[in-house]
């Protein structure tokens, strides 16, 4: 028996998914508001826009009425950007009953309440009938999906029966999906490594070579994995493929558009002639001022965020942030991992001993 | 008062060694065994084998004759591959004292017996007047040190006063040196990482893509994690510049010679002929061969490592071991960070955080 799942965005990420549903045999119908992206979908099978030169499974419907697309859906998964989710989950809300599980695929923080994706689903569902939240997360280029190229994710629930249905639900000879309990700390990695895969094209716009790469995701990573703790989340997701894996991913990738934003930022270009250019939305941007704010409010420190919010938003040149992270850095007896040596981390441990937060398939 | 280094072997690592040395203004000898090499060198400031379009600093002096080398020497720096060590080793007894602090810069396992190449210095001291060892590693290519590009690196020994004795040797505003006091972990993250980089060079060879690759990346540092735990490292040096930092620029540099021979391999070149046509050490295929009979004696599962063995040593072609590590890692439950959630791991964290693993400038 098929499931069937209504996939709410028709992005590149969301088309992806939706083809590998439809690869699997499940019944997918796939939301987009636009009708003639929709009638692009059904009458020709492609999303030239976002997917440009793929084929898109026949079997994969495109709807504009939300109702007709999530009719009896025993599972919704959204992939929109993170500051649309809280508007298409009062959308979505006359739609949902107890037994449908709510999985998303979105990589950000909400701009404005710096909260998590699963935080705002949360928030949006409180009054009304819902079932289990599941994140799907890892290193993914949605175009190598759509070609079939061999795809690790997790999944992560607070409701571990959720996400191994999930697991079942995506799982193929190409696409190999591992559960994780640790919500918090796949949701963090996702959004925050937009941050660095950034801060990575900027150092390529400026003429740095690899071993400064090299050097810039490595403490990178450790100014994530700080935040996550602090959060709440495992250090340990961040090693795993969620963390590291979407990190490598996005920084390195021909495909991001994150890095691909840096680096013409890193060339000297305003924000805003990038964003126009790009016409895509560059999630990295937004997660960094939701990150920076958030990261003032609890006290953790995160020189590179902060290096790139004054680049975007407060005319800092790149060349003059970098400097200043060289030289502040200098003076720092600070250490990559301190995060694993604050006196918390044990009591943490411990408690990632009994729920780990690692990936399991 | 310049100090007076000594640094033995002329290939792109050591060259870049000594240029950064005689750039902070230290008195640098450097030691080739080729006479037409060390004239070269001397004559016209190029090392055009191994750095070609570079020119030396002026001020670096080579030598063929060990005893002028390291006369009144008060740093000698190993810069050989890994098997040469021992006989390196051998050779310079009897130009060593009590005073002299031995720093090495070879990333590799000792064949034949696998062991960390401090490890091999101690076994050749024993019984000589013989000062600290001091280990440096770190995401660092030689081209891109010589091109001045910033850098960052690590430094490690159990005598922390050497340690940081040798950081203000090479400490300069484009090359930042790190402490940690790991000596295991650092010697092993960099051995290590240059299997993973032969492997994701194979992957490149049979056309995979960058999900693919990430994937590979962050399972490969597990790997590695692993067995340096079970050597007695802390876990959290993989997670720092020398562990996951040089397993990312060595991974995805233009200039990693692990990297293309990997490539050729998974394009389906013999071993031996991609050995030829490279004409350089290739010390990722030394270190597979070393950590798997390692592996097998400390009984730590490292499938990546295997895998490799399999295509590099018993003709397994690459499409084939790549299948069976898929098929492999279907199988199991495994976890990613498994060696944290390992019975030993919170002693062993107690214990680092009395004397942490991490990098300290």
């Amino acid at each position: 028996m098929a499931d069937k799942v209504a996939v709410i965005g028709a992005g590149s990420w969301g088309t992806a998914l939706a083809s590998v549903l439809a690869g699997n045999g499940q019944d997918v119908r796939l939301w987009t508001r636009r009708e003639d992206h929709a009638e692009e979908i059904n009458h020709y099978h492609t999303n030239h826009n976002y997917l440009p030169g793929f084929q898109i499974s026949e079997a994969v419907q495109a709807f504009t009425d939300l109702g007709s697309c999530t009719r009896d859906a025993d599972y919704i998964l959204l992939v929109v950007p993170a500051k649309a989710v809280r508007d298409m989950m009062k959308e979505l809300r006359p739609f949902m009953s107890e037994e449908t599980v709510l999985i998303h695929a979105s990589k950000g923080i909400e701009p404005g309440t710096s909260k998590r994706i699963s935080e705002v689903i949360e928030e949006e569902q409180a009054d009304a009938a819902a079932g289990s939240i599941v994140v799907l997360s890892g290193p993914s280029h949605a175009e190598e999906v759509c070609a079939e190229q061999p795809t690790t994710v997790t999944v992560s629930s607070n409701d571990t029966l959720a996400a191994e249905k999930v697991q079942g639900l995506f799982m193929n000879h190409y696409f190999r999906v591992y559960t994780n309990r640790d919500i918090i700390g796949v949701e963090i990695g996702g959004a925050l490594k937009n941050i660095i895969a950034l801060g990575i094209g900027m150092t390529d716009g400026l003429g740095f070579g690899d071993n400064a790469k090299a050097a810039f995701m490595t403490r990178g990573l450790a100014e994530i994995s700080r935040l996550g703790v602090t959060l709440g989340a495992s250090p340990l997701t961040f090693n795993g493929l969620s963390g590291l894996g979407d990190l490598i991913v996005t920084c390195f990738s021909r495909h991001s558009r994150n890095r691909r934003a840096g680096e013409k930022i890193g060339n000297g270009a305003p924000l805003n002639d990038v964003l126009e250019e790009m016409g895509m939305v560059v999630e990295g941007v937004r997660t960094t001022k939701a990150v920076y704010e958030l990261a003032k409010v609890q006290s953790v420190e995160m020189p590179i965020t902060e290096a790139l919010y004054e680049v975007l938003f407060e005319e800092v040149k790149p060349e003059e942030a970098v400097r200043q992270l060289m030289a502040r850095e200098r003076k720092h007896e600070e250490e990559n991992m301190s995060l694993l040596l604050d006196p918390d981390f044990q009591e943490k441990w411990n408690a990632s001993r009994n729920n780990p937060g690692t990936d399991r398939q």
